[in-house]
């Protein structure tokens, strides 16, 4: 089992009235291709899952093998296969015809049933009595991608499991662009393995995909189009009213950012040639927002005055009546007054 | 504003696989009626807000000052005005029997209106279209008290503002019980002031309603009524799944147990004369629940193998198909071993 770390930074609080009702620390790097260290807050050395806030490296077998243009699959499909999507029939349409495109449906897919987390869509499944399916898991799209790959490797049906060929490929992307022997790993919530890695190392691959100039043409080729695809669809990667979505479309640049269950965030800036990696110690995902919203600014990649970025950044916290109670901030030490970074 | 404080203790850790994924930090404080500290975590002078972990406290003046009894208020609506209720039938019904004895209705509540958290009345109000209301809101117990206790004083209708005579009440009550003068309030999610505390004295007023031997007659009664119809109607206090009313249903004892959010939990022990007050920092319930569990667990009032205590103290986490991913469990700190309190 791993030591604990009891060096985790005041990142986010919460206001209620004149006084601090809550706190939230954690980890966070920002960091060059070969790892360099740009910024750092907590311990850049604490293991983390980076749970679906590495899907676009999980995606890496997917287009380098090939099997994506033996598919024919297009940039929607490369969006879905990083997306952790809400369940929107604009999600579950696109994985639904993909799978038919594949000769296979929903029953092959192995992520769960998960019930649809879109307004309408979960409107939709109560009022007709339909019901939830796979399709709606908010990993849908990975688990095409992963049967997409599987395809092309020829192994068994089985393809979440530790053994499968799909997962060893997905494991030694991991570890390639973290630049790290994963120290174990952890079943997700759509079962497939999450390899856990430093956060540094995980920065690292971050800013592997923003900069890809030092990885084969092969791969860099790979990371480039999955980074095009989320930002050409941030909509695809999350949807309606959620921070990838609505951030991405906000930042009128090229870079890619992607949330992760327990509080991982992560961002991809190209521009900047940097990666961004952090996690709530707590997992809170309220916190993970807003320290990512506040490093994005810093950054120069997010304007701190755009609704879609304040409403992550500095959110105000309203009663059942609709009355102001409070705020979110970045903890003075991570906002710094918005200096730049 | 107050400053922050930087020694919390860790007390709850979520494992997924064989790697510690997220931790969380707070404050415990266990003591008598004088104050005297038995065991502490963190910080026993960290400033909380109790939130509705205090509902006990604040309907104190509606017991004291004879309002409860002139309006012929019974041991269930008693165990309503310390309720945070999910807006089930069995709680709503009861709340607008008891505005209807005042000659009052919904519209006389400013707690505001809240989607039901019971699944079937959020069903049924969905089916029906006949929509929320305010007698849903999780407070609309408290504020029937505050509306009982108004009545009784002959104040304003917005008995919610800080200057009315009810808040006045509540405010003495709680400064009295907690032996402290309030550093300030802010506005709780039902648009009632919440005085803040130290988490030392919140305990201590907890120990008061254990032990009210120290205190007036008339107090010593109203305190005393109050926690028996907590104890006596365990899910008029919170509701059917809930911890308050699961885990008091599950310890055969005298102990009442009340949550508040942003993760701050309490417990009356009026067999050992002692009250236990606790906040999470980061606000996340599942640690709040998870302390809360080892620390009643440990005191002897609880017992961890219970299904209904267990659920809380070491609940496994399972995730689409209802695989074993992970756990939550108490920190070694906070747990040590199981050893009695």
């Amino acid at each position: 089992m791993t030591d604990r770390s009891t060096d985790a930074a005041e990142l986010v609080e919460v206001w209620r009235g004149d006084i601090l009702e809550s706190t939230h620390r954690g980890h966070a790097v920002i960091c060059r291709a070969d790892g360099e260290i740009v910024a750092e807050w907590g311990a850049p050395d604490a293991i983390i899952y980076p749970r679906s806030s590495c899907k676009m490296l999980q995606a890496l077998p997917l287009v380098e093998s090939g099997a994506a243009d033996a598919a024919g699959l297009g940039v929607e499909e490369l969006a879905l296969s990083c997306a952790s999507h809400q369940g929107a029939l604009l999600h579950t349409e696109r994985v639904a015809d993909w799978l038919a495109g594949l000769g296979l449906g929903e029953g092959d897919l192995r992520c769960g049933t998960q019930f649809p987390r879109d307004k309408a869509e979960a409107e939709r499944v109560r009022r007709t009595g339909e019901g939830a399916c796979q399709l709606h898991n908010n990993c849908s799209g990975k688990h095409a991608g992963f049967l997409t790959l599987n395809r092309h490797l020829g192994g068994g049906a089985e393809y979440h499991e530790i053994d499968h060929p799909v997962q060893r490929a997905v494991k030694d992307a991991y570890e390639e662009m973290t630049g790290e022997t994963s120290p174990g790993y952890g079943i997700d919530g759509c079962s497939a393995p999450n390899h856990a890695s430093t956060l540094h190392g995980f920065a690292r691959a971050m800013a592997r995909m923003a900069d890809p100039s030092g990885l084969g043409a092969v791969r860099r080729d790979a990371a480039t189009r999955l980074v095009a695809a989320m930002r050409r669809f941030p909509l695809l990667v999350a949807g309606e009213g959620r921070a990838c979505s609505e951030m991405m479309a906000a930042m009128p640049n090229a870079t890619a950012i992607k949330t992760g269950a327990e509080a991982v965030f992560a961002a991809i800036l190209p521009e900047r040639k940097l990666g961004v990696a952090l996690k709530i110690e707590d997992g809170t995902t309220r916190a993970a927002e807003c320290a990512i919203a506040a490093l994005l600014a810093r950054l120069g990649v997010a304007d701190a005055e755009h609704p879609l970025i304040a409403s992550r950044l500095n959110p105000t916290q309203r009663n059942w009546n609709g009355i102001a109670t409070g705020f979110v901030r970045p903890a003075p030490g991570l906002w710094a007054g918005g200096a730049a970074l």
